[in-house]
This record gives C-alpha cells, sequence and structure tokens, in this order.
C-alpha cells in the first residue's frame, strides 16, 4: 500500500518540527509538502529550520531536501493537492486567532482536509475537537461542516489543550463504566515547552514557578465540548463536570502534571482497586483498530507513592499514554488522583496525527 | 536592657543554622548555647559547620567560638542554665519521633523551656501548635501542660508543618471578618529545602517534579488544631474546614506555593475586593506590638496576573509575611486564590523566633 | 551634604533597573532623570515597569513617580542638567552599537557625563573602560578626551564586559606585586541574566549549557584595553597576557565562574601562600577611599575545596567582591584558580556606580 | 548462534541498572546472573529495585525474576558459571577501593573474567583501561595479567573514569593522523548523574555549579596510561599530552562537557577543515567489526556555533558518539574545540559493554 502524502503548515514553528520528527516512520503517512512563513518559503526545509531546530531526534532526508512554501498561498497547496502530494494537512500554524481561522478555512474551501493543533478553531461550533479514544463519534459532524459549509472534499477538525490531556481521559474512562464526574479541582504544573521557542524566558522559571491565567479557562470549558454532543449540525456543550483549574508553568521541560479531586454525580465506584481495574481494561477505536500512533494502554497506572513524574512518565509508551498515580480517596470529594501527559507528543503532533489515523480509518481522508 | 540568653538543639542542621544566621541581630536574644549530635559536640561551632555551613549569611563570630555541646546531654544544658547561659532553647533536633519526644520533654523537665521546629509534639494533646498572628492563646495552655507535667519552669510549644503556613493566614483573616471556610482544596508546589541537606537528590528534581504523599496528611490536619481550642488542659479539634491537600516538590530551591480553592459556611465575601480589603487589614498581636521579627503585613497581596512566583516574592518583609495573588470567583466553590511563604524562614526558623518573642511578650518565658 | 542627581538612561531595562535599586539609598546620588524608549516615555516609572520589573527588590517609592523621558530626546535630558535635575546618566541602552554611539555622544556634546554599560564605546580609542581598582588611571584621559571632541563638561567612559570581572582583578593584584600573567586560559560558566530579560530561553538551558561564541572574543581582548597605557590622547593596548577564552552559558541565575590558568613572564610567586597574600591584601582607591559601593576587600579567597559557587558567593560584599578558591599549581602553566564575580552587580551596574564615585572622587563629576 | 551468559555485579546501583537496560536486547550476551549488596540479596530483581529503578527505560521482563545473588559470595557466581548461566561479569560495584579491588580479584581467580566500570583497578599497573577505539592493543597484556596471577580463565579489564571520553577520541583520532597534542587544557562541566544516585543535592546545583577537586587529578593522568604501552607486562604512561584540568559539576542530568585547547609537538594541522576531516573519517576496530553497541561515527561534528549542547547532541548515535564542536585556532595554543559524552552510557554501562564486545572479538571470553 502506498503512503497518503501528506503536507504540515507551520512546518518550521516547533509543533511543526514535531509532526516531521514523528511522521519519519509512518506506515501510513508521507511528509511531501511543507509550508511556513514567507521568510522561509523558496528555501529547502533543511535550511529553513538550520539553527531553530529544537528536537533531540532529526528529520528524514528526504523531507529535508522538500521546498518549503508559503503557507499564506493557498493555491500552491491546491496544486500540489492535485498533484497528488498532499492528501490533507496538520496544521501548526503560529499566527493570531483570526487569521488562522481564515487560513484554515481558505485550505479546507480549496478541498483539502485540515487536521489542526491551533487553538483558533476550537470554540467553532461546527468544528470536532477530538481526543481520539474520547470522543471518535464528534468525527461524525464532518458531512454537517461540509455541506454547511459548501466544502467539498475539505473540513476542519482540532486537537484541545495539551493541559487537558492528562486528566480527561480517566474522567472518561470511569464515565463509561457508568461513575459521572459532576465536580472536579484540576491544578497542573505545565512544562515550559507548552509554550514553543524561545517562549518561556529563563530568569521566569529557574529556581521558580507561575501562575499561567490563560491556561485555566481553557481547562475549565474545553471538557464541556469534548463531552458534548453534536446537535442540529453544530456541538451542544456538556453540563457536567463543573471544574474549577489552577494552572502553573513549572520548570520541567516536557509533561504536564495534574492533581485531580472529583466528586460523582450519582453512583460511586466501590473502591480504589475498581478504579484501577476500569482504567487498566480501558480502550477506544485507536486501541483496537491498532493504529499506529496508539498506545497500547491509554491509561497506565503507577502504584509508587512519588509517581507519577515528567521526566520519568512522559515517554511512556511513544509518550502517547497518560500516567496516572496516588489514587486515593479524597477528604472532601470522592477520589484524588494524579495524572500526566507528554504535551508536545500526546498534547501536540502525536494527539494530531492519531486524531489523523481515527479520520482515515473513519472514512473521512479519502 | 541585656539580651535573653538563648540556646539551640540540632545547631549544625539546615534549620539549626537557620536560628544562628536570623539571631546574628536580634535586639531580644543572644545565642549562647548550642548543641548537636554526639559528632560535633566538643568542637567550637564554627569548626563543626564547616564545608556543612548551607546558607548564603554567615553566623555571628561570638557564636563561631561557642563550644557544641551534646544535645543529649541535657545535664549541661541545665547547667547552663542555672549560670545564666540560657533562658530557653529553640529546639531543631533531627532525630525520630520518640526520641524527639523524649529528648524535649527532659529539657522541659530541668526547667528549660522548648520551642520546637520538629514535628515531634505536633499531636501531643496540651502542646500548642502556633502561628503567631492566628491562635496565640493557645499558648494559655502553658500553665496547665506545666501542672499536668509537674513542670517547674520548662514547657514545649511547637510550629506547625511549613506546607501549611502559606494558606493558613489568608482563612484565618477571612474568618475573623465573619467569613468561615467550610470546604478547601489546597495543591502545594513545595521547595526543595524543605527537605533539609542533602535532602532531595538533583535526579529527583532537575527537570522533574514529583508528589509528596507524606506531606499531604499534615496539610489536612494540622490546620484542625491550630484552629482548636483549649477543652480541659487538651487542644479540640475545629471540625472545619475540612481540607483535601494535593503536595508535589517542585525545583524550586525555597518558598512553598499553595492553589487553594475554599467554599465559606453560610455567609459569603461579597467581591473579591472585599476580600482583598480584609487581608490589607490583617493584623496579629506580632503587628500590634510591634515584634522585631514579625513582618509588617502579614498577607502582601499582588495584582499581577503571573503571582505570586517563589523566587521573585519568598523574600517579602524579611521572608516572614505571606505572599497572596489570583485571588478569583471559583467555578466549583467560591472563590481561589495562591499564596506562598518562605519555608525555612516563615515556615521554620523565623516562625520559632516570632514564636519566641509571642511567649516573651505573654510573660512564659521569664 | 546635598545628593548629586543622576539619569538613567534605558532605565526600564534590566540593567537600567538594577540601577534603580542599587542607587535606593546611595549616599552621593539620587536618580532624579529616568529615560527610556518612546513607549515607556510619558509615563511613570512605576508604570512603565509595571509586569516588567524582575529583580527581588524593588525601587524607591519617588523614583515610582517620576515621568520616564524618550532617551532620544537629548534635549529634554539638557533642559533637566541646566535645571539641576540631572548632573551626568547612568547608560543602560540597550540598542544597536552605532545608535548607542551616537547617542550618548549628543548626551556628552549637550554638556552631560555618560558613564554607560554599553559595550558601543568598548574600543573608541580615547573611551577610557575602567574597573575602578584597576585602571583608575585611565579615567585620566577624559580631559583629553573632550578637548579632542571639544565637549565642554561631557565625557564618555565605560565599563567592560561582565565576562572578565571576575579574573581581571586577581591578575592585576599579581602584576602589581611584580607576577605578570603572559599567558592565560580561562573558560567561563556564565548566568543567564548576563543575556538580559526575556534573554536565555528556558528551553536552551533547562538540563543543559551551550557556547557563547560571541563572549570569547570579549573575554581574550577587552583586558588588553585594560592593561594599556595613554598615548598622545588615546589608548594603547597592552601586549600582555595572551588569553584563550572558552565561554559557555549555564542554567545559574546570577554570577559568572572562571577557570583560570595562568603562565608568568619572568619573576613567579614563590608559593601558592603567597599569591593568596597578595589577594587578601590587594586594595585600590575604592577601598582606600571608602567609596559607598566598593567591596571592603575585591578579592574574597575561600579555602574549600567546592567553592567559590554561584549561588553561595556571588552576594558576598553586597555583591561587589570578586570570590576566588581553587588556588592550585598547574600541570602546563604556572598556577590554576576559579573565580566569581555578579555580574549583573559588580559586573554591570553596581560596577557602573563604582566607576562613577570614581570619578566623582577624581573630580570629573563637577 | 546462542548468547553468552553474562553477570552484573552491583546490578541494583545506577550503573548496573543502565547494564541491566543497555543490554535488554543485546544480540551476543544476555543477563543471566545478579549480584549486589546483602541486603538485596535473596529478592527477585524487579524487587530489589522497586522504588529504587531510576532511568526511563525498564528491564526485560526474564531479568525481573532473576534472584539476586550476594556479590560478596564469589562462590555462587562460580556455581553459576560452572552450570553455563554466566561466562563473565560486569561490575558495577560501589564499594571501598581497597574492596573493590579483592573482590574483583576474587572473581578473576574463581576463573570468571571481570569487565569493570570500578575505578579501583585503573591504576593496577597490569590492568587495561581501554576505550575500544583507541586502545585495543591494550587488551593484549591479558594473557601476561593471566599468567603473573595464576589465573586460568579469569582476568580483569577496565575502564577510564567518564570525565575524559570526551576529550580523548578527538586527541586521538589527531595523533593517528600525525599530530601529537603536547600540552592540552580542559575544563569539564559534568553532568549529576555521574555521581550516582542520590549523589548531587538538589540544593548544590539548584542554580548553582560547584569544582570538583577529586575529578582533576583522573583528568589529567589517566590519559597517559591509555596513551601509554605494555613493557614486560605492566603499563607504562605516555609522557603526553601534558594535561591541566578544571573539573565542575553543572545541573546537567547526563552528558559531560569539556572545553578543550592543544598544543602540538612538531607537525600541525594544516587547517580546521583538516581537522574536521580527520575526524570525520576515524574509526576503530567497533567500527571496521561492527559491534552492536558501537557507535557509526565515533567523533561527529556539528558546524553551529552552539554546539555541542549536553540535553540535544547526548544521545548522539545510540549515546555511544563524542559530539564535538566549535573548533578554531587558539589565541594561545595552536587549537580549541568543545566535546561532549553521554557519561552513563558511552561513559560508564555503555563504554563497559563496548569493551566486552572487543575482548569477545579479540577471543578473550571464550
Amino acid at each position: 500500500m502506498s503512503k497518503i502524502p501528506v503536507g504540515i503548515l507551520g512546518a518550521t514553528g516547533m509543533v511543526g518540527q514535531q509532526y516531521i520528527s514523528l511522521l519519519n516512520d509512518h506506515p501510513w503517512f508521507d511528509v511531501r509538502f511543507v509550508a511556513a512563513s514567507p521568510r522561509s518559503a523558496g528555501k529547502k526545509y533543511k535550511e529553513a529550520v538550520a539553527g531553530r531546530w529544537q528536537l533531540v531526534n532529526t528529520f528524514a532526508a528526504h523531507v529535508g531536501g522538500i521546498i518549503v512554501e508559503d503557507a499564506n498561498d493557498v493555491n500552491r497547496a491546491a496544486a500540489a493537492f492535485k498533484k497528488g502530494e498532499c492528501s490533507f494537512v496538520f496544521s501548526a500554524l503560529e499566527m493570531g486567532k483570526n487569521e488562522t481561522c481564515a487560513l484554515e478555512e481558505a485550505y479546507a474551501a480549496a478541498g483539502i482536509p485540515v487536521i489542526s493543533n491551533a487553538s483558533a478553531h476550537r470554540w467553532t461550533p461546527d468544528v470536532p475537537v477530538l481526543i481520539a479514544e474520547i470522543n471518535p463519534h464528534h468525527a461524525d459532524i464532518i458531512p454537517m461542516q461540509k455541506k454547511a459549509r459548501g466544502w467539498d472534499r475539505g473540513f476542519i477538525a482540532v486537537k484541545p489543550n495539551c493541559s487537558i490531556q492528562s486528566y480527561m481521559k480517566p474522567i472518561h474512562a470511569l464515565a463509561q463504566a457508568g461513575f459521572h464526574a459532576q465536580k472536579m479541582f484540576v491544578t497542573t504544573m505545565q512544562a515550559v515547552s507548552g509554550a514553543g521557542y524561545p517562549g518561556v524566558s529563563s530568569l521566569d522559571v529557574l529556581d521558580n514557578l507561575y501562575p499561567l491565567k490563560g491556561e485555566e479557562e481553557k481547562s475549565e470549558t474545553e471538557p464541556l465540548k469534548i463531552f458534548g454532543s453534536i446537535d442540529n449540525g453544530i456541538f451542544r456543550n456538556a453540563e457536567f463536570p463543573k471544574i474549577s483549574a489552577h494552572c502553573n508553568r513549572v520548570p520541567v521541560i516536557d509533561g504536564h502534571t495534574a492533581c485531580v479531586s472529583v466528586e460523582f454525580a450519582g453512583k460511586k465506584p466501590g473502591s480504589m482497586e475498581e478504579i484501577k481495574a476500569i482504567w487498566a481494561a480501558y480502550k477506544g477505536i485507536p486501541q483496537e483498530a491498532n493504529f499506529p500512533m496508539a498506545p497500547k494502554q491509554p491509561i497506565i497506572y503507577r502504584e509508587e507513592d512519588d509517581r507519577p513524574q515528567p521526566r520519568k512518565d512522559r515517554n511512556a509508551d511513544k509518550a502517547m499514554a497518560v500516567v496516572a498515580g496516588r489514587l486515593r480517596p479524597c477528604k472532601v470529594f470522592d477520589i484524588s488522583f494524579m495524572a500526566l501527559s507528554h504535551n508536545t507528543i500526546r498534547g501536540a503532533a502525536g494527539g494530531g496525527i492519531l486524531n489523523a489515523e481515527l479520520l482515515k480509518y473513519k472514512g473521512y481522508l479519502g
């Protein structure tokens, strides 16, 4: 089977680099088109990232030789699409919200599906915010989105903020088992890579940490869209759980850690062991259909009192698994636990690739 | 007025060093007696700490020349007491719980008041756990303690765990104003100095953080004793607030930061501005009587979205003030905020000295 | 005696903030004029730095109320000068080299002495690069500079790069004692604050370090001007020592550390003890005349095998002393040692203030 | 071909863990015997390391089930040897020097070859200190060692200190090309993992660094044994290069970085490009014979001005390659450059495995 040719928008930025690195040996997708800001356009990819490549892993040799296109020039992408060099794009655009919205829509209008890491469309009512194990059925809004927008083949699907990835799957697993979170407290300790490069100044995090006001609202509201339902072509948010979030930046390179306390509505789990068993058995379509980027076990539970830890646990199962720990009865709500997710892999490019695998599996990528 | 001669038990350890450094120029107290483990006994203090002194500030020249006594030898302290070289001791002992309990009691029985940083006696029913602004009236158990124990002049008073210092004063200020916390969620991000020296391995906190199970119970229960009452010669715990704590070690040298959410029982503050005004006006005996170690304003509120921060705020007002910030309505409870306290100064030696100043003021130190 | 009114150019940047903080209680100088970029001009200083203030210490209340001027508008400074609000300026400008050169010259031409932290004029042949203990006689080029430039009262004096401050005084002390360094190897480990704010990305220094090519040439050549002589109205560089420098950025907030090896020309010190005695006795005009900002002892030697250390030693004597250690015979040259200097205090604003004290003492500041 | 059964002495310590992790899928060697302190003896390996496992990678399932032996009990190893469960051992013992010497000799006397990471035997005159690309011919002392000691099959071979690994190969490559280093200055910036676990206190390296006196002599003298020759059954040290070393501990997890300056004796390289070409072409037996643990290219040169960097370069080619950079003419000697090596892989367990591969290839492991 020949691989599907894919493009990367914002290919020279940090998330774009991560996409390219993770797709080096992907069995389904092959990077054939890269686009970035006008500054990089016209250069070979390897020249465009010289001195700016941030990752420990490098990029495939053939990607290094691709000429970078101007991401604003949708016609070039459309031409590549017609020549069979680009079936869909991963968007890692780092523009302002309005520009990103408009540009991603232009790609979709030009017939090119857009699987986006950008936050711009997260609250667009007909755009799904996908976590492949949790709400794969939200992809089914795509035909409605296409129809309403008058788009032929193109569409837009996005992923949520990296800060919520660690606790959404443990909560979803319990909900599937009949234990519905009604109220939650979440305190996140977020890695510096979440702010891109150069991002966080060393003077702000050496021997220091600081609150992240802007992340708190996202952490409180995005889960409600993900747990929501499709209603007449748009998403209707879930009402629960009510979430109160405290977000912090800490001197950790990769890996967002969350301290979580939950009160259930109605039925409560009988024991901590029951919860651990639910988490251990939790699986979604990515696991059942054995997607290339899927972690075998989406939630790994560590019994040690001092886990999870970002440096030791963030890379679990290709950095795609959530690592949970410290599950215990809560003095005020029902349970407390911790959970950890790799923010630039599971929480960004890896999550985007998993979404693409889901959309391919569901037939939305041709 | 001549200064009161004081002794330090555990004088060579990290908290002991902090006591000695902070007492360098104290207007009331003068270090004249130092005791430590048998290994250090017989050496001059400066020799005993050579290569082990951890602080940026050094010790007073006259302290460097004092011969270290064996802390286990209560007779030496009693002799120093008789010679007028030691009116009371600060205990920074780092032994096991049972040994510390026994040794501190032996000092008290020998007529020497013990103002302790050790955790051993925190749950002894007739030993007060003092935060000078919050429960100065708890000192009034001392005559009952002396009588019950058959102690003449000696007694034991302790301070709470450093992890709770940041949020206790903001909560107390609101309670004094009539707004009583009923339920609380607290997530702490605690500095490595809280574990002493060598304490936390660099391999555990470079690019990393980890949960601190052992601190969580202390954070949930000690506040109830501090908010409790004296009943028939012993302390009866308060029933509220119910606290759920998540504690974490983070790569910060000094300064424990807490993310706090509170639900009030009954009456609630009318606005965030009302709360800030309450905090700004908050004062206790240390402020009213202008104790040397007292911060002028026990709670300093910072309006910036990205404060408090440990590196920038921990040293506020001699590192004795709590710095709060990020006050906002909570999506689940009533309010959320952050608070920060210097763990080895306000949370350890500085807090102990403030307690001694309170006990002197109240007439319990002769 | 009334204080001399001084101005700060670039007052809102990191070095500018450091100047303002260090001058809070200065007995000779009083900040009365502050200037920065047009973006800040017209605001009160406290408003201009709101959310940008990087230091632990704050600024004097009266400075917070000063209206920030546009640093490009030399006429405003000249007017302030005429009104007696500004006798000279400290320049902490952060512009490009050519702009800085031109602007500093415009201030000098307007009659305002400029004591600069900027690197722009370091290689201008008639501008002295001063380290107050080492080459105070270089200030004597000022009358020649004024005359050649046709300046009445204004002149320009600068300070060297922060990376060389740690090893220049130990080398100078030995030279004064007759032991002249002929060849030197220097490896620096430099703090992130040396790059200003936001400066170094956290992603570049958490669990990492990197070479600093640009600092190496400065470290090799600036010492030769400082050890040089005035010849016909300009500086002639010394020929020795030949210096080979390796410079590195390390995850340290403040404090540049250098590992140094030296070969002497001709006479060599008889022993390590002789060298330590020379360093202990080393004094310059700042010490002899007891300048407010002068460290009592410019070189403090620590005998411990594991010193100097930036976190523990950078603040020695108001952060104005060099802390040396690890002196030993070298296997290849004559001696090896380490030395440490606080880069944003001694190496920047504190060093600038000390230079101003020297120039005042020598009568060049009216 | 069946794998050779191997044992690990000190299997529960940090280097022992690294051996076990790196041997998970080794094509030649299979861990079948593990020994540690009496405290661990009798437990399954997975139980012995529970809560002490420091690595991100875990251990093979079958190793987890092996019962840990008491490393002091040579008879158990001899029995395992007889049963074909252990052909030789990797020693990662963490005892005192004399005990390690004696115990490793006891294993050798019992017929078991010892490939050691311990420093104890580095200066034993008939024990080779091997870097597989540099001095594979030093292995040829083994028959002489056996004969002199009266050992039948057993022998001892060691590896050098991790601090010298980064610069030895670049120097050796130039020597092979006819350019012999005569004098060298080396300043190392060494990772905390070099001190084991718990090793370096976080209070010593957060926002800090410190000199490492003890590493300096090793860095100056071990190269002379490695560049030395076999003379009448013992090693005679080389006379050159004379090395002056400054060693420092820095807040980096893994990866020792060195700043190096070199003066050649006699013939000098014609250009920096010539040196880079020599490094690029450098190969040894491990590369020629394609050993499993061998890096394809022992020296990787990075052209970027800001490389090498430990976080980005330490894992190059399975963390077995040296990454060099910043080659330039030196102002005092002939050339300056930087080099970096992973201290716990190439500098410890990975280097030990490569040595075993060499000894197997040369026929010394049966």
